[in-house]
């Protein structure tokens, strides 16, 4: 039986969760249906929740209820723990931050991304280095005002992944960077070449159909989200409402399919988390590295699989027979699969992608440790793509530039998404061995053991535990770059005979 | 110079104005984007934003202001006094209807609606009689604590038109069925019979394409507005982002295009009004009948004229050549205006419609009077379409049971409808004796110079004025059914030959 403090608390989390749903909600139609001369409109909109979220979360009797929760904590079960421990970290970032701080780190963020969208248009970084140092400098404080002034750098990536650091991380990223870059080069080398320019001329309509087909199969339920179109891919929302968005290229395909697919996964995620629960740990996803580990692993593992397109290949000929008309299965398969290293993190397939990211957080944790100013950052950044990449960006907005994600201050942020592909691949090994005959299922269209399985173990625990003992509970080992490189190694070793 | 206390309030309105502008974007979005099983999600997330909104707009410090302003006035300008009154109008609302109370009635209104929903399927209206009762008896205690007790219909036409009372619409309602009820006979006699059925099967996206040129022609700004497909046609939102919606019948294309013209007429109001004075009396729409009068002037005055269709039928037949083949002009303008009584309210004519609003508010006026019973309501209303259209209903379900309004506690609602129709026809009359040649702007497909005289004379008045006041502004004449049933007998008398 809980506490009447617990009831309470938890009734407030959800409030001001529910709270938070609202402001999603704009947030997607935004993307997806604003009128261009309606955005200042939903600016105020947005702040104006934003305000009200802000007061919610705030409130002195939060805090009361946490100190009260705190202090009899033997009395609690390991869930109501969970739900405090989160609630506490949720409510000293809202608290401990003086609005000032909040204010200026706005004002920064608002400005920097104009300044950031200026200077990759002229490729001209010296006219954003004041911004970017001005970030680093906030980053720094905000760290402080949460009493991490001693490891800023941790405190950003404990935002994004709870219990991670840059420590760990780097280990990881090292130990793959050893088996990786050799991976590559030795693709590189290989004869086997991805074929280019051979899907051409995709109706939408046509695509929309499969794409529908193939996102429902995986057991997104349509009941209770959407796919729409919006310029990026991003999937918002809850449980209760989830909302995905593509765009449609008739020359590229699989952009607009595998983006989705990947979308699917991070809304299963989201569809798996319990609505009931909603705005506390236990119906909470376990952090950004997690909900990669969703998505990454259904349009990677699941989708560029043999068995995925055994089932979807004759579907996709009868929908678009005439293109795909001169394209043998075993190309089709490899321009699935194709390896090409790019400039362009966003644009990298998913051997490659991993290098991006190392490349980012040797950069970041070198920034925040002061081992490199901001103003180098350019000569570095070309230094590690030469190195990582095999590839000199000819400028900056093909290098540094290329990114948003610092102009919002948003460091720590890029680790998350190695991490959810290492995690991807260590689920991978685990269902397969859990699951005998997946792909099987697989080849008959059939993808719910494995949702199954996920929902369970991985969707069902909210955020119980941290990313870390997360993986160690459901796949029995250690974080680690192992699978990955396995994978790799067996899907792509294999098609490019190396 | 305004004061601060004026600043203030102003500041606070239009934030309370904000957040109502969130839930409007999300009842938008609910009948356009819900995913069926959202709608739990969607009514929590309206019901905590009613919360807030309730909170927002009954703070003390409104009723300080209020109370200051007031003692005030004689300092303000006319406009200050304006927005004043509106606020002290709107909090006295909030302010003065016990939470009980307004829990008791949103509850009523939720089980009423599904009570009349099953009642109107089985057309049993027995089964609907308690929550009708109970919705009179607490319409006459919202009265009461409104301080109208003497005149509770009073009370709620005037919630919907400010300053209007029964005892005015009585006179002018009967003024009109005096000319009205003999006109319509005299329709239905002639030999000239409208067209049934020849307009058959018209592409979705025809008609997509055409409602979209003919609602941007009338001045909708796409720039910051939309138009969507959802179940009813509505139109939400305010000038900064205004939504409306439509539905497609290949068998009805005039159904689309005329309720969408309809919508038009709605947005185009909301477009006219202030962004800037959004939340206050100078920029907000003058009451329901000024409302209407802005949608029928554009469905009917202008759209449903042969102005109109001299600038637009021929897109129409290049459009859908085989479909309007067979099709003459005369026939395609008879059916454009076919008189045709009906049992159901939102199928009727132009003309006929104006009976079924009489119909109702004669029965309303009896009910609060205390003249009609409840249970006593499907016999009345039988009678009153006898002698209003000429036509009995088969059951209540073509009865007094077809309109929800009622299970929502929506009394006083829908004289408005017939109001705006007698605006309209009086604005008509005004616009073209002010623009001459206005008719030829239309045939060229030029409506703009109607646009601007209604944004100078309607749109940009706000509220700073009553219906009654602000129909005898703009035309000089007292509001009347004159112009209605002149413009009745010009269009309809001419085309039936009566």
């Amino acid at each position: 039986m809980s506490s009447p403090a617990y009831a309470e608390l938890v009734a407030r989390l959800q409030r001001t969760h529910l709270l938070a749903t609202v402001s999603d909600l704009l947030g997607w139609d935004e993307q997806v249906n604003l009128p261009p001369a309606s955005a200042e409109h939903r600016a105020r909109q947005l702040t104006l929740l934003a305000e009200l979220g802000h007061a919610a979360g705030s409130e002195a009797r939060l805090g009361e209820l946490l100190g009260e929760l705190e202090a009899g904590a033997s009395g609690q079960t390991p869930d109501e723990r969970a739900v405090v421990r989160q609630a506490r970290r949720d409510y000293d970032r809202v608290t401990k931050l003086p609005a000032d701080f909040v204010r200026e780190k706005a004002a920064l963020t608002s400005h920097a991304y104009h300044a950031w969208a200026a200077a990759r248009a002229k490729s001209d970084f010296a006219s954003y280095v004041p911004f970017l140092e001005k970030h680093l400098v906030l980053a720094k404080r905000e760290a402080a005002y949460l009493g991490r002034s001693a490891a800023p750098y941790d405190y950003y990536i404990d935002q994004n992944d709870p219990g991670l650091t840059a420590g760990v991380i780097g280990g990881l990223f090292d130990e793959l960077k050893r088996g990786l870059v050799p991976f590559v080069r030795a693709i590189l080398a290989s004869p086997v070449k991805p074929p280019a320019g051979v899907l051409r001329g995709f109706p939408v309509e046509g695509q929309r159909v499969f794409l529908r087909e193939v996102t429902e199969r995986l057991g997104f339920d349509y009941q209770r989200g959407r796919l729409d179109v919006a310029l990026h891919p991003f999937c918002s929302g809850t449980a209760a409402d989830t909302r995905m968005t593509t765009r449609f290229n008739v020359d590229e395909p699989l952009d607009a399919l595998f983006s989705s697919i990947h979308e699917t996964g991070h809304g299963l995620y989201e569809q798996g988390l319990s609505p009931a629960l909603g705005g506390t740990a236990l119906g909470m996803h376990a952090g950004m590295a997690v909900h990669e580990s969703q998505s990454r692993l259904w349009e990677n593992q699941v989708a560029r699989g043999r068995a995925f397109w055994r089932n979807f290949e004759p579907r996709f000929r009868e929908i678009f027979p005439t293109q795909t008309a001169g394209v043998t299965a075993d190309q089709l398969y490899l321009a699935i699969n194709a390896v090409v290293p790019t400039l362009i993190r966003v644009d990298a397939d998913e051997v490659t992608y991993n290098l991006h990211i190392i490349l980012r957080f040797e950069l970041e944790k070198k920034l925040f440790a002061g081992e490199l100013a901001v103003r180098d950052l350019p000569e570095a950044w070309r230094a590690a793509s030469c190195e990582l990449l095999g590839l000199e960006p000819a400028n900056d907005a093909e290098g540094v530039l290329q990114d948003v994600h610092w102009s919002g201050g948003a460091f720590g942020y890029f680790p998350s998404y190695c991490l959810g592909n290492m995690m991807a691949a260590q689920l991978w090994y685990a269902a397969l061995a859990a699951l005998p005959g997946l792909e099987d299922d697989f080849a008959r269209g059939d993808f719910s053991r494995l949702l199954g399985w996920l929902r369970t173990h991985v969707h069902a625990e909210g955020r119980r535990h941290d990313l870390l003992a997360l993986v160690r509970k459901v796949t029995g080992e250690p974080l680690s770059p192992h699978a990955l490189m396995r994978y790799l190694r067996e899907r792509y070793g294999t098609l490019y005979r190396v």
